[in-house]
């Protein structure tokens, strides 16, 4: 049988709920496809600054490193809003994609039939929608140096930081859009800001060159302000959009927001080699923490990617998938998606009505 | 009588339309009240390029800083996108904001009761929704230094930008955005990336600090990220939001397509003194230039902002904009807001009506 090792970092608020359930989900679709999975758990986030000092333990990387892919939870928290930058959970996030070199995130934002309903968008608006964000991870803003904080010629306080890409950056980020866009509809939207900003101009510049190494791929470029516009009028002119750390971060969240399900949506993070990462978009939600109300498909889903992209067991992914639509077919809601006329459940009983249909 | 000088930059695509119609409407509204206002029209973008090869020449940014107000039609067209970065229209418009020194960015979403269903978002959503962005518009990413081309120490090609802000960037401009929530319902909401960008973190402790100045503004802060995802979610929890000259570029944009007629939508750029800027949020359109097919309300609403913000006649602001309620309330729409039942008009002739009801 096959075998692989996964770290499963549970994370802060309802993160440890969620992927409780997502690895009994996990364990069950690889038996019933003879892959067998190993687990070791691990600490990052709030809950690993709380015990360890740190938001993410040399410990947590390395078990990382050494295994075949990450799941993880949610991490952050009020909690630790105010600790020093170095310390706050989002920075142990941010070590934790930059240490395993996952570069390339994916984030489908797609409305599913069955919870069309959930959108703000208007109906005609909102059906179909089925949208892959290429958001880069590993550069621009969120890396870039110099950062800080300094002092101006005028003696004033300033924070500062860099925004830049290289071209080597932007080419591997692009094949990686480009591929995905093959494997969809065929059409890739490149989302900057090069009107105005120069490492936007190196970005549009290296993405139209690759286009002529996938002339089946039909490539467009949009600024981000329009981007952000026309995921509002018209979301399903969208097909792939590849776009840089910072404007990847929101306009994924943007479009994942029009499905009206954030706690559907999965993604992964994958790099040249290497283990991937997985995780729900969806944060750490303190406010029904350990309440079991979270919604644990985003992170059921995010497994079963975690099986196609980051193991390449296809079947067991698609196990798990069909297993999402048919629980939803039967009726069950979490309270973020409840409607009248559908059975309201909690995270466990969701996910034992998945594993029954696995 | 009191006389003002109004510089028209009327710019590219439809700018010239729209301007023309504007001009005419400010000028009748101006003479009820007893106000003169004399004209003087200018080249900026593409157009001033064409003519003088530079997007912005001296000859304008003297004529603008000269006058007590500048109205703005567009900037911009495919011609020019290929232009040198310092040659392209949309420098010339960041040049001519620096040079004016207008600093703060003030963007009104509303949703009009006459086009609640021009929204893509459910009526029930979209309706009542009254947004005031307040955007800083000289600073940060947009022209930040250092920025430009060069190449790393393993000789690729990067492109990189500085975003940085100082305490009395961050101060000056938050003022004004309490301010204006003060003449609103009270409430600001800041919107940042804090948990990842050291500009952002100053961002927030400046206007942390500057709340207690306001004690009657009920401050709150969001990760952008998170604002791009409300604004779809339910824009009715935003009254005034001020952030970031790039950050409010992207949500500026996403809240004005949000009320589904951008057709509609004046800005205002003011400073600490001189000269306002004030022009339309939509762009210059090249694809229907010339035909007489403009909606020129978004440039009519900004003659009225100019004459509130940038001279102090609120009786000639209020007539305009009571003019504008008037004419959609006849019934007239250009094709951008048109719906069955309405009678659709040009631009020429849009402006007549308001005119008539002025
Ligand atoms: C938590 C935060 C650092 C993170 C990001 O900005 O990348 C999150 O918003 C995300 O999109 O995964
Ligand atoms: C044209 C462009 C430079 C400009 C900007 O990014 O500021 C525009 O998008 C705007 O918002 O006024």
């Amino acid at each position: 049988a096959r075998s692989y090792n996964i770290t499963l970092l549970p994370g802060d608020g309802i993160g440890p709920e969620v992927v409780a359930v997502a690895k009994d989900v996990l364990s069950l679709a690889g038996a019933l496809e003879g892959v067998e999975l190993r687990f070791q758990e691990k600490l990052v986030g709030g809950s690993a600054f709380d015990a360890t000092g740190v938001p993410l333990p040399d410990e947590t990387l390395d078990a990382a490193k050494g295994s075949d892919a990450v799941l993880l939870g949610a991490i952050g928290g009020y909690k630790w809003d105010n600790n020093e930058k170095h310390l706050k959970p989002e920075t142990g996030l941010l070590q934790l994609r930059a240490g395993l070199g996952v570069f390339a995130n994916l984030r489908p934002a797609a409305v599913l039939p069955q919870l069309v309903d959930a959108s703000t968008l208007k109906k005609e608006v909102a059906e179909g929608v089925d949208i892959m964000v290429v958001r880069e991870l590993t550069g621009g803003i969120y890396f870039g140096k110099p950062r800080g904080f300094g002092t101006n010629d005028k003696g004033e306080d300033i924070g500062f930081n860099t925004e830049v890409y290289s071209a080597s950056e932007i080419d591997r980020i692009a094949r990686v859009a480009f591929e995905v866009a093959r494997k969809r509809r065929g059409k890739l939207c490149s989302v900057d800001k090069a009107n105005v900003l120069e490492a936007s101009m190196l970005w549009r510049k290296r993405v139209t060159a690759l286009a002529s190494e996938f002339p089946d791929i039909e490539l467009s470029h949009m600024y981000v302000d329009n981007a952000a516009m026309q995921l509002v009028r018209n979301p399903k002119q969208f097909d792939t959009i590849v776009t840089n750390n910072i404007f990847g971060d929101i306009l994924s969240d943007e479009a994942s927001m029009i499905t009206g399900s954030i706690g559907m949506l999965p993604s992964a993070s994958v790099g040249e080699s290497g283990p991937g990462l997985f995780e729900p978009i969806h944060g750490s939600a303190p406010d029904i923490a350990g309440q079991d109300k979270a919604n644990p498909l985003a992170t059921i889903l995010s497994a079963a990617m975690l099986l196609r992209y980051g193991l390449g067991e296809e079947n067991a992914a698609k196990r798990i998938e069909a297993a999402v639509t048919e629980t939803l077919n039967h009726g069950f809601r979490t309270g973020d998606i409840y409607s009248p006329g559908t059975t309201l459940v909690g995270c466990k009983q969701m996910g034992e009505e998945v594993l029954k249909t696995v």
